[in-house]
């Protein structure tokens, strides 16, 4: 066992501490990593909050990782020591139902091993990245290309992976038109993935506050939606709307800017159930979806994209002390638009 | 002007009655059909009831005809006189938005033109097919093969390809689990299709009433959904599930039933909203769509694809003065599986 520096969440009310954690020896298949870097997610927020439901607490979160291979156990063939790799969502999955066989394992029906707050195969509690170090099976663990700023890997992990599957998936690219519905940590990562695939762009948030930065990640256009002229305005539009924001929406006013068999993919998250009229599902015989993250191969494609097409998030450096006031800001939306906790601070 | 007899809704709570009404002469590009068969459609209740909103009257109703062409116009090229033919959902489109010219006119953004209670080109209230003769464009006329029966042909015009289209579009064929819910007017020939196509077909239906048929109609299941532990048998099973009912399901439960990249396609169309969690579509990428009949060229494969695989609708035939007493076993999903009017008793 490896005693690890860490921040923990004590309890759903009260703000992260310092403490440490124990990781598990390095086993066979095991990577030890040394954590470099780790983003903060806004699902970090509403695990340890309770949001989605009970947890253990103490609880470390964290699940866009970056870091060094230290020590790899002795039948390790994908990483060695010294390698640069990440670590995103998950840790593990049961490798043995139809979509973990089909290589999804992010759709495991067993429900894969996530990074925090997951039971794992020992029956301990998964404890993510706000720490120094993390022990993770080599098949969950990615390897991060050098063309990538360390710090700003980080984010690929979640927010990369999260926006391109369902943007490779629902096939953005040329003469496709993709609107991103919130211009967060995953909004600006889509705009600038959609962008790179060829897709024409456009970015749906509620005030234009954002209208620059949107623009020069590659979009072409910017809407308010706080504006209902927004909404007659580009009826039947889109082949693909990325709906990144997880607080409920009006659905069917969404949906109604879809084009014939147009999609409307969720990868917000939010805990209320959402309603919508049939109607408007049969104009243009629309869809609504959702997406979960990426299987490992689609996110080691998604590092190989973002390194190729020199793709990063935009990122904001802090300190461990830090965290519960990046908290706040993640939720009252004034970061820009991705925090990033410098691991040696821990 | 031709004056031909027909049964009318007089208002929205008042059975309907026998009258006669006006058809517009006989255009250039127009067929006049000598109606022989009209089917019953769980939307012309809904609409003469004015459940979709309110309507005028009096309303003939009736999307589902059949009958033998009895004159054409100068400019008719493709029917002739005494061809046997049918008529659908829709009787115009606005033939120049991007999905009229990607023939899907049954998407037409500009609304097309029903076949009742919609606003016709000269400013007058289509209606439907509950009478002895229609005039209708003929770009919406399609050719009934001699393969299918007369009176079995109508409620392919609507029960048939709003069937087919989906079970078509999301490739419903060999190796595919497709879910029919519903087993009335709509969910026996979606039992019928998907199985003519190859897929192995599964109901769900309230109770085990129509088992039987359901598996001489092709199905090789039958699950009963007012028992809860459906729902937990066929968790993550279907690719594609055709929901029929007219009436609010408890979405999340269907939902669960699809496995990867599976799809839930509306055919059915309750007025109320209805509610889903997200977090039920991120499971296996799931989506939620809505379909709308088929388009005129897909209808035309449709009847030709019934004609060659034997496919026919089960009917009931009747005479128009049992149509108010129809409507009632409609609502009561007594009737199997669909009524169809001999319209020489009109």
């Amino acid at each position: 066992m490896l005693t690890v520096n860490a921040y923990a969440a004590p309890s759903a009310t009260e703000p992260l501490v310092p403490t440490t954690i124990e990781r598990r020896d390095v086993g066979p298949k095991d990577v030890l990593i040394a954590i470099r870097y780790a983003g903060i997610c806004h699902s970090d927020i509403h695990t340890v909050r309770g949001d989605w439901g009970p947890i253990t607490y103490p609880q470390v979160v964290g699940h866009e990782i970056v870091g060094e291979v230290v020590e790899v156990g002795p039948d390790v063939v994908k990483h060695a020591v010294g390698d640069r790799v990440g670590v995103g969502c998950m840790v593990d999955s049961c490798r043995e139902c139809e979509n973990c066989q089909a290589g999804m394992e992010n759709y495991c029906l067993a429900g894969n091993t996530q990074t925090y707050a997951s039971v794992d195969r020992d029956g301990t509690i998964t404890q993510g990245g706000y720490s120094t170090h993390v022990v993770v099976d080599e098949d969950f663990v990615l390897k991060v290309p050098e063309a990538i700023p360390y710090e700003a890997a980080a984010p690929l992990l979640c927010a990369g992976i999260t926006t391109y599957s369902p943007l490779a998936h629902w096939n953005a690219g040329p003469g496709k038109r993709v609107a991103v519905v919130g211009m967060g940590g995953l909004g600006h990562m889509a705009v600038k993935i959609a962008a790179a695939m060829g897709a024409e762009v456009t970015v749906l948030s509620r005030t234009l506050d954002k209208k620059d930065d949107a623009l020069r990640y590659g979009a072409t256009d910017h809407f308010a939606t706080a504006d209902p002229a927004t909404f007659a305005e580009l009826r039947n539009r889109f082949d693909l709307i990325v709906n990144t924001v997880s607080a409920p929406l009006d659905l069917d006013r969404y949906l109604s800017l879809l084009r014939l068999d147009g999609t409307m993919v969720n990868v917000g998250a939010p805990p209320e159930p959402l309603a919508l009229h049939v109607f408007t599902l049969f104009g243009n015989r629309r869809s609504f979806a959702g997406s979960s993250i990426g299987s490992i191969a689609e996110t080691q494609e998604m590092l190989d994209f973002c390194a190729e097409h020199g793709i990063a998030p935009e990122i904001e450096l802090i300190p461990a002390e830090q965290i519960n006031e990046a908290y706040e800001r993640v939720l009252s939306s004034e970061v820009r638009y991705r925090f990033v906790i410098d691991s040696s601070t821990l």
